[in-house]
């Protein structure tokens, strides 16, 4: 029988386990599977695109497990009341093919997304920075800003969303973090002015501006996450021209990431060798940063481990989405079993 | 809440309704997406391979409907009493992105790949085809032969196996067919003699060579199963140079299929053509044609399309997979569903 983690398995853990807890955590696994980003069989996601969204399959394997994250990104599904992103994922064994675990991803991907943006910033961000933009307040804004604020020390947060319901919305979820000071900007500059990093989630498929080069100040790092596939950006180019840009895994960026608005040649570095040292962080107090986040699938097989390992104990179920039979060369035995003269016993099934 | 078909839900779909009827249904479906080819986006499937057998992601779309399988193959797995082949996959909107159905889909492949197998048959193989040799006796076996006996009229099956105990299992199966005369041959070559079909699906990691060109007899159809990724072939080369070879999706069949084994500009057809008349079935009585199957992502969203609409109001479970959460822009919320002040409402969820 195979593992499921459920959203209601997912909520259980978390009631016990404070957010930034597990965001921290997470972000321990994370960089410890890209400092040994050799080992993991890399390639570009899997897209299907359509007028209204993507439906990407992200499949990564180092030889001993297996994983991959359905996800799907489709912007204006929030205006029939369903979520931009859902997922879900499975972690397999490579020496059978047989799955260990599914899991729920929709929750998960947006704590995986904040781990990785902080993991990114420890290396990009000036040190002592205190103050953090966060464009854009729909389902990821919560999840950074937590994030930024627990793990990276971040205590100002300038809030901007073209809605603002979903300002006012991300303002009453943060009342929880006295610590952390909320203002609600007017505008994307007013949010932006003045901080030292600059977190983007918005979400339009289109090539937008959210930020142009003139918001720009010596000494920012930019956090965008929005932008994730082709043709669906949040970065003027003159953008990229003024910053140091980090990526995940370079064949998936160039194609989907801010960077698919510059020539093929343009400078990026992979996350991988800054975490590693084989590339440097930060080099100067006036540099500006830019982590082009995309997303990338060593980042499901992080959160799937971390799940399994946290979660396969207790918050789960058992599923039977993979038969078990007697003879493993008799198949044919199971299509029958759910006759009364079946002798193959009924497989069990954990209750909530 | 995502609908869920488990092992046991489609064991008690099975109960009430006989596999040949199953299979030939499916084959109704399958032949209808083979007919309007050209409306699907189609890419060869991902695979990441091991040194014991490979995991391969199958997605396909038509633009209204998304669908893709998980599925491996591991030929020493029923050394430790695991299935060869297993599977599961999702049927998804593509205008949302969101899954709608998660099934098994290990019984389901065997059952389709038999609908495929029978199907192509009809257009390749003489009309009179009364005798099928069926080499490789293991988990595939039990679909190929009731398949053909029950939808094309076969009535004596020659079988072998190198496994005499896998040949003994699939003997004792089939006494529930007593219209169907079955002759556990001594070898390959025995159990091909004289026969109409010949069915090979054996499970070994190599270029192995079942059939060679010495046992061909004018007027054979093959149905190539066994052989299905990269360094795995059934067939001598000689026995494609004879034969009139038919395959599924070319770019896909030039890399896994027998036809890896040829040049690169070894003429093919594809199965669509010869469906809708594009291209012939067969040409005489002597010609041999041969039905490379490797596996098409097609007939896995045949088969999800199927499961969906014959077990989606009766034989399904619900599963909390993806999220429903009151605000969608209010993932956060969601997370916190697990605490005892949360006023999210706990996802309900269907008893066995």
């Amino acid at each position: 029988m195979l593992k499921y983690i459920g959203t209601q398995e997912l909520q259980q853990y978390l009631a016990h386990h404070p957010l930034e807890q597990v965001i921290g955590e997470l972000s321990t696994y994370i960089e410890a599977d890209y400092r040994r980003w050799p080992q993991f069989e890399k390639t570009a996601r899997l897209a299907a695109h359509s007028t209204l969204g993507v439906i990407e399959l992200m499949p990564i394997s180092d030889g001993t497990l297996y994983a991959f994250k359905y996800v799907n990104g489709h912007p204006r599904n929030t205006h029939q009341g369903l979520l931009t992103v859902t997922a879900f994922g499975v972690l397999a064994d490579v020496d059978t093919g047989y799955p260990r675990l599914l899991s729920e991803l929709t929750l998960s991907t947006a704590l995986r997304t904040a781990a990785t943006s902080v993991l990114a910033a420890r290396y990009l961000a000036r040190r002592d920075s205190h103050t953090m933009a966060l464009v854009g307040n729909g389902a990821q804004s919560e999840f950074q800003a937590i994030a930024f604020h627990a793990l990276l020390g971040i205590d100002e947060l300038r809030v901007f969303d073209v809605d603002p319901g979903a300002s006012a919305k991300l303002c009453r979820n943060l009342a929880a973090y006295p610590a952390l000071r909320v203002i609600q900007a007017g505008s994307v500059a007013e949010a932006v002015r003045g901080a030292d990093i600059v977190t983007t989630v918005t979400a339009d498929k289109r090539r937008s501006t959210v930020l142009d080069a003139g918001l720009l100040e010596a000494g920012m790092h930019l956090n965008a996450v929005g932008g994730d596939c082709p043709g669906k950006t949040e970065l003027a180019p003159a953008v990229l021209e003024a910053a140091r840009v980090v990526v995940e895994f370079e064949p998936q960026s160039r194609i989907e990431g801010e960077v698919q608005q510059m020539p093929a040649d343009f400078p990026v570095t992979e996350l991988w060798s800054v975490l590693t040292g084989a590339a440097p962080g930060r080099t100067s107090a006036q540099e500006i940063t830019l982590f082009d986040s995309v997303g990338f699938a060593l980042e499901d097989f992080s959160a799937l481990r971390y799940l399994d390992a946290h979660l396969g104990h207790g918050f789960h179920q058992s599923i039977d989405l993979i038969p078990a039979p007697a003879d493993a060369k008799d198949l044919y035995r199971v299509a029958l079993g759910g006759s009364k003269i079946s002798s193959v016993p009924r497989a069990a099934r954990a209750n909530a």
